[in-house]
């Protein structure tokens, strides 16, 4: 009997419990632990788990794989308190949005006798907690993973079966360059989102100019709907790469205003350009 | 037989006649005209008119209603063109996104026999065109209406019939407050969305870091998608508006920047409230 830990049942923590469930692996079984013990027990009846719990220690007891599945500052002392309790040749993993620091403290605090392969599957929805949890959310999205430098094959293998399991397609990257591109396409758009609602809805005029709000507000500002705690650690454990990326935006934001002012061709090129990129990202997205 | 008049067969034009032909009124016409011949023909076998007209001021004859549902920019010369051959007491409407400039060349090139009110149908999506008409776009959206102060109630009263039979809410709105509300929540999204995908997708590294690009992406970038001269014209006739928005912006994305790099209980706090107003919108809106 196969036994996998979910540490953390939040919308992550539940999606991939109910994932493998939904992949029918005979001799599995799965233990979850929630900070919360209603939350686990929740899990337990909505059949996201097979054991619920009370203690962490307990969670990981024979467990072949660790999978953490908290708000990124969390993890450090999670593996504080797993680690002298993980069996030897066990996989631990994570689902954090950012990887250098994880890949640090698990350097740090994670016994030599497990492989630690950080994990980020690039999907998300804005509805946090076990409430939005689905056993279609990893469908078809790429998975980081990154393995630390002397992971076994037999681990990364293992890991390799598992994300293609819950039915994601695995991508192996260095964490810096991961920490960098997540902070373009994932984190970025978060902060831009956030901005927008507060930019606006702290505006005297709100109550009659969010009447004129429509689909185009709304999407933009979707990502202002995710969870605070998570959108936080993310900046605080990806603060330059983001910084960078904000410095950037500005920069082109300001283009764009500078484009307006002299209002001309340039700028229906710049609107132009940007429509043919998105087309062309959509395309290889869907192929 | 009333006669509605349509100007341009895009997605704006081409959805107003397939969801006024939803409304089937008994003993209406109506014509439309669009710059492509092409387009014309097109629109009358897809039932979107009920007969193409090759010239302008043949569209307009006999008309009670005129729509004049082209990019902003184009409207001047389009009443330039119509204005001698309108029937006295016909109705002149748009569907542009400012509405400033449109009430002025209202009142400079139409007759004083004729009732303009403006028009702004707080609705779209990303195929632009005659292919992304749809009878359903204007369910339930808020339709913006700007008379000009002379018009008479017959006049306000039809319009408003009009557009509760395509299937919006009239709102009824004095159109400098128009264009600052849609700046801050229509036009400034779009500016960011062509910015955010200008920003990346000119990274040396796109190919790769596209791979990582998820759902937050592909929401945040949806608006570079739209209509390139659509964009300029709403750029270029709502500027100062929309310069405004984009400078408190900017300000707005800094705070979040000093708030990252003071790293603490205040940014969690900024992305709480932001998530808080951004569910009370949408619980408006839906409500």
């Amino acid at each position: 009997m196969e036994r996998v830990a979910i540490i953390g049942l939040g919308l992550m923590g539940g999606s991939l419990g109910l994932a493998l469930k939904r992949a029918r692996v005979t001799d599995m079984e799965i233990s979850g632990f929630s900070r919360n013990p209603k939350t686990a027990t929740r899990a337990l009846s909505l059949g996201v788990i097979d054991k619920a719990e009370a203690e962490i220690t307990a969670a990981v007891e024979r467990a072949s794989v660790v999978i953490i599945a908290i708000p990124v500052l969390a993890i450090r002392d999670i593996m504080q308190q797993i680690a002298a309790h993980l069996p030897a040749q066990c996989i631990v993993t994570d689902t954090g949005s950012t990887k250098m620091q994880v890949m640090n403290w698990a350097q740090d605090l994670l016994p030599a006798t497990v492989d630690f392969i950080g994990g980020h599957p690039m999907t998300g929805k804005e509805i946090s907690g076990l409430d939005g949890a689905e056993a279609e959310l990893f469908n078809g999205c790429v998975y980081c993973l990154t393995p630390k430098s002397n992971a076994s094959s037999e681990a990364v293998q293992s890991m390799t079966r598992l994300v293609r399991l819950v039915g994601a397609n695995p991508l192996f990257i260095d964490p810096a360059e991961h920490d960098n591109f997540v902070a373009a396409v994932s984190h970025l758009p978060i902060l831009l989102s956030a901005a927008l609602v507060s930019a606006t809805a702290t505006n005297p005029s709100w109550t009659e100019m969010s009447k004129l709000a429509a689909t185009g507000y709304r999407d933009l500002s979707r990502l202002a709907l995710g969870d605070p705690e998570m959108s936080r650690d993310i900046c605080l454990t990806n603060q330059v790469n983001i910084i960078n990326w904000m410095d950037h935006y500005i920069e082109e934001l300001k283009r764009y205003r500078r484009l307006m002012s002299e209002g001309g061709e340039e700028l229906m090129e710049a609107f132009l350009r940007a429509q043919q990129a998105r087309r062309k990202w959509l395309q290889k997205h869907q192929g």
